[in-house]
């Protein structure tokens, strides 16, 4: 039986009250992480300094006690590894440069190295965690990796993505293959470093229509989590396809993830009676619940705990915690969720 | 039995091939439409101007002969009519003046004579209509309406409307109710001046955890297309809330739409099996399938004909039509529904 209740619940117990963690828990809406951020400069450089990136993962654990730590860095250093340029516009997000808008990787100066600090700060932080915390890695899903590839930077409805994937599937398919190619490296980087469960953040999923979507998420994905499982046995790989909304169903089904994450949008009580009994769910609160705090956060969690009082449950956000969420909000629900 | 195919299949029998329109049918993509705006000026003066907008609402008709004529307007002309002030920026979006961060409308100097151009519009429009064409109203269902009402314009992930609804929902709820009252009667002028059908646009609808979906969703729309048949009874109601999702077959069960508009990242498959049998759906073609155009769009519109060939069905986009998209596609789109 794993020490970390959150492993347990992976590996398909259910514990009550359910281990917790919040997506972006290690961020802006902490005093101590912007002071960290005036200090040492750029968002980017944080990721690539394992001792800055450490102290940032290991952060809100001091504070709240959560039942993981998730490794503080960006989806976008899979790109930087691939060869793409990658900076941070103030204020704007990210680019990446040049836009792949043919899909087309050639002459790319690909350095895997590059991900190495990354390996470094799972290890310092694995180092510092009791073994009831587990450690979460995390890449993002292949689709949701090429939107920004292909655009240079986040675009409306993920439009150059889905334009060049319906103009040259054959392409986009090779773009597609070669990211699932360096995210199973990079994940299996991160476990040989210490991660004991890995994440798939598919953030940009819900805007496919269903035959891309079974091209772009499901199926890369599926192969995406089999690789890790063939190299790296016993790992739990979550899956979170944000947005997928109905499809959900069908996600699971292809990629028989150890867990699915749930976005805010999806009801609870659907989401317990469409998913195969047993399946660990994970999630769902609406990062704007939090922020309100009071009656209506209070409301939503007890709904989410409600639906799932018979499933293995991780509670979590739908979503990443927002910068301005007072943090007094976060002991709140965290005592809520406890109680 | 109707001669409008269009509203035939609105009041349950099926045709085939099924009617079509498509969202945004007068627009950008039409260079008479461009034309026109060159000489008449902004956005804003055509949806005022009867007979501008009644030309524009004709212009797809004359050239790809649809099943139905769509009113060239703005669903912000209700809070218009509500007293905000609205204009439009280039390049940039609506804005509405003052926004209403606390949702509060005192003091706002209300003018439904605001609405009386609309009404001349469509009455021109069906004047000029053989009766083959359906004429269609539409308004913005409450949500999405009172989301620019609070924020004074488009916002990311509608986080103030959001916010105000989790902080205060009984003001929030007074603004809603004040725009369920006031679209009621705009939709019962569009009727008496010749719709025959109207269509409620929830482009915002994917954005709300569940209860708030329930509440700020499917219960004004309910309460609305409730009015609007009690006062005009006979008149179909479309019922659009663009990415709900999972959510999709409760506000079908709460709300009784006349027919149910389907987006584009709805699987027809899934919708078939999870909607009521007989009751007519709209959609669902993703737009940059038809921006596209050769094998994709036929692939797109091949599955949509096959996982609705036992159902009552309207054929659309699942979204508007994009303003680059190639007159030629949509020539093709015609020719491959109508085979």
């Amino acid at each position: 039986m794993p020490a970390s209740p959150l492993l347990a619940v992976l590996s398909g117990e259910r514990r009550d009250p359910p281990p917790v963690w919040l997506m972006r828990q290690a961020g802006r809406y902490l005093p101590e992480y912007r002071a960290l951020r005036a200090e040492k400069g750029g968002f980017l450089d944080l990721c690539y300094d394992p001792a800055a990136a450490a102290e940032v993962t290991l952060q809100p654990l001091r504070r709240f006690g959560f039942d993981g730590a998730i490794l503080f860095s960006d989806i976008l250093v899979v790109p930087h590894a691939m060869g793409q340029r990658l900076w941070f516009e103030a204020g704007e997000g990210p680019r990446l440069a040049p836009p792949l808008l043919d899909g087309l990787l050639d002459g790319l100066p690909a350095d895997p190295a590059l991900l190495r600090p990354v390996y470094e700060t799972v290890r310092r932080v694995r180092a510092a965690l009791p073994p009831t915390v587990a450690m979460l890695g995390f890449a993002g899903s292949p689709w949701t990796v090429a939107t920004y590839m292909v655009a240079g930077q986040g675009s409306k409805d993920q439009a150059p993505a889905r334009r060049l994937a319906y103009r040259d599937p054959q392409a986009f398919g090779r773009l597609v293959d070669a990211i699932v190619a360096v995210t199973a490296d990079y994940l299996v980087g991160q476990v040989d470093a210490g991660v004991q469960a890995v994440q798939l953040f598919d953030s940009w999923a819900g805007s496919l229509a269903p035959d891309q979507f079974r091209a772009w998420v499901v199926e890369p994905n599926a192969r995406l989590a089999a690789l890790v499982r063939a190299r790296r046995p016993g790992v739990p790989v979550i899956g979170f396809p944000k947005g997928a909304g109905a499809k959900l169903p069908d996600y699971v089904a292809a990629m028989a993830p150890d867990a699915v994450g749930l976005d805010e949008t999806v009801d609870p009580a659907w989401a317990d009676a469409a998913l195969p009994p047993g399946l660990p769910v994970q999630g769902n609160l609406d990062p704007l619940a939090l922020h309100a705090g009071g009656p209506a956060l209070a409301r939503a969690v007890a709904a989410i705990r409600a639906a799932f009082a018979r499933r293995p449950h991780v509670f979590n956000l739908g979503h990443g915690i927002l910068p301005d969420t007072p943090v007094s909000h976060v002991d709140a629900l965290l005592a809520m969720v406890r109680a």
